[in-house]
């Protein structure tokens, strides 16, 4: 399955953006006045093949939660139970995630791919998804990983279960109807190996990709830099092997992201990055499959220094910047709006020709 | 009717910020993790005396049109008679602001305060406004203003008309239930006056408030810098007297926002500032009523550098920012949803108490 869908995964339609960037040339108004909203609407009709793109609704958020045998290391200051409390909030529909899905029209879909408690709620049905009644999946492939600093965090064939979770959830959000995926996450400690992630695909010191996650004091800062440095040196992973990256750093929810990044690329479907967790998935995508990017559009720049050293590395612009680090998808949803209104701009408006608006 | 409105516009109301700045405190995610959002949800609470304040919707969007004597020194690519054409365009539903305001379910309204030429269409009823039909006001002061680089652009008496014409609409878009007002403009060459009026109320240089406007190529761009300095030299506004300066080098979008801006604060609703008119028009708000400021959300951050120079001297902080320097109001219908989205969580959002959600 994994290896199918990265053989799916093909390169953007030249012809389709240049189709775009001529009918925006011809829009009424001023070339360029729309900054990065013209370049985001040449990238999606790459994506489709087509000019204008599909409007990208609607749109589905899949939250993957998971939790990480580093938080025995004391890399967070929350209890390991919040990340079970918190899927509960979700299907109560309490969190910020569920303000900003129903805001948006978003349907919202949780999916247990490794909490280590038990989950507070019963597993829904699968047609019972919507803005308004998120969707509880139990895909669990192990409850948490294990300590990175003591062993690999998943073995190979784990991280591999994670990440078909994530193309299954793609395909099965699309088959329904989705023309747009966000990228959602909860795990409490998350951004510990999502940081050790971005400095195994990037190189880049484990002090550059570590932030302050949802919030720790200057002494634990140190303290998680230090943890994630250790177990990259333990565990030297090579970029050129996602999977054992993933496996060896990784997190439950990070390989399913991979899949659910992949899944999309390969059905030609937007997908919309939220944080440093969905980001640092994302490098792993690219490394499986490098053309996986043109359907890769960054919701925000999270506050964590990880996500804009990865950013940097796929090559993506955020739209929206305003110092969020929550996750759960909320930064991704914020910016759906600018990429719905990125399309609508093709579809809907008129011509200097058609309006009979006179140019330069 | 504007000293009445002035009078009007008070301070913040401290206590309903504390209550946000707590209640954000007890919501179910870290603090401080919505970034911008949680200030912004703040300032909205203070604003409306209230927590939480009320969710900010419907929305209307307000669009001021006009012309511009100073178009005769070259300042623009467009032929003058694309200020009327376009405002053809909003009517007919073809503009970039017209998906954006279909998108976000706002109302339109065009308000002709001084277009020059002809309209190509009859003055609609006033109550057909909504998304999906734009309404037109006539308003008009005069035909468009005179050059500045030659005599004052309005005489005190026309910039006051003007003034209370943005009052009216604000006050008239507030009687009819909007709980937020977003700030639109069209006019050929109307960037300039814009310039002139941030280094009036300012005091950079022409060269540090003055932009490409739509699009003007590098000897253009030269001369509508030194077309500015010259109407600036000419007529040495005075800051403290803003009504001087919006007759000297203002517009009469920009006169007209200016009392939009005021007449929202004077109502304790929030007005949303789209781009470079709107925040040249925002410092002259400021001039008249300090306290005004509370009640503006500064949309985006425009190309145009007088934008910048002006949010820094009115401490805004613009929640998009994407390289757009269309105006109409666009840039502030895609921040509209990250408003909405700031104040529903204070309404939606669980506490920990209350969701079972534990604590660090």
């Amino acid at each position: 399955m994994l290896e199918d869908t990265i053989a799916a995964v093909g390169p953007p339609d030249e012809p389709a953006m240049n189709a775009a960037r001529q009918l925006q040339a011809r829009l009424t108004k001023p070339a360029g006045s729309l900054g990065a909203l013209e370049e985001l609407s040449v990238r999606l009709a790459g994506l489709a093949g087509s000019c204008p793109p599909p409007v990208p609704a609607p749109a589905a958020v899949a939250i993957f939660a998971g939790d990480h045998g580093v938080h025995a290391q004391r890399v967070s200051p929350w209890p390991q139970e919040v990340t079970g409390q918190m899927v509960g909030n979700f299907l109560a529909g309490g969190a910020v995630v569920n303000a900003f899905a129903r805001q948006a029209g978003a349907s919202m879909t949780v999916i247990d791919v490794g909490v280590a408690g038990p989950l507070p709620v019963a597993v829904d049905e699968p047609d019972a998804a919507g803005p308004d009644t998120p969707r509880l999946v139990d895909a669990s492939v192990r409850r948490g990983t294990r300590d990175m600093t003591v062993t690999a965090a998943l073995t190979r064939d784990e991280a591999r279960a994670a990440v078909e979770v994530g193309i299954g959830v793609a395909d099965e959000l699309i088959a329904a109807g989705a023309g747009i995926l966000l990228t959602g996450d909860m795990g409490i400690a998350n951004t510990t190996p999502a940081a050790a992630l971005v400095a195994a695909f990037t190189g880049v010191d484990a002090a550059e990709a570590t932030g302050r996650g949802t919030g720790v004091d200057d002494p634990t800062y140190q303290h998680k830099i230090e943890v994630v440095r250790s177990a990259l040196r333990r565990h030297r992973p090579d970029p050129a092997d996602p999977l054992g990256v993933l496996a060896a750093v990784g997190g439950l929810e990070h390989a399913a992201l991979t899949g659910f990044v992949l899944g999309a690329a390969a059905r030609r479907v937007p997908v919309l990055l939220d944080g440093v967790i969905a980001v640092s998935a994302a490098l792993a995508a690219a490394a499986f499959a490098p053309d996986s990017v043109a359907a890769m559009v960054a919701g925000h720049r999270s506050a964590e220094p990880g996500a804009t050293v990865a950013l940097r590395r796929l090559g993506l612009t955020p739209l929206i910047d305003l110092g969020l680090r929550l996750g759960e998808g909320t930064g991704a949803l914020l910016a759906l709006p600018v990429v719905t209104g990125a399309v609508r701009v093709l579809h809907e408006v008129a011509t200097f020709d058609s309006a009979g608006v006179a140019e330069k």
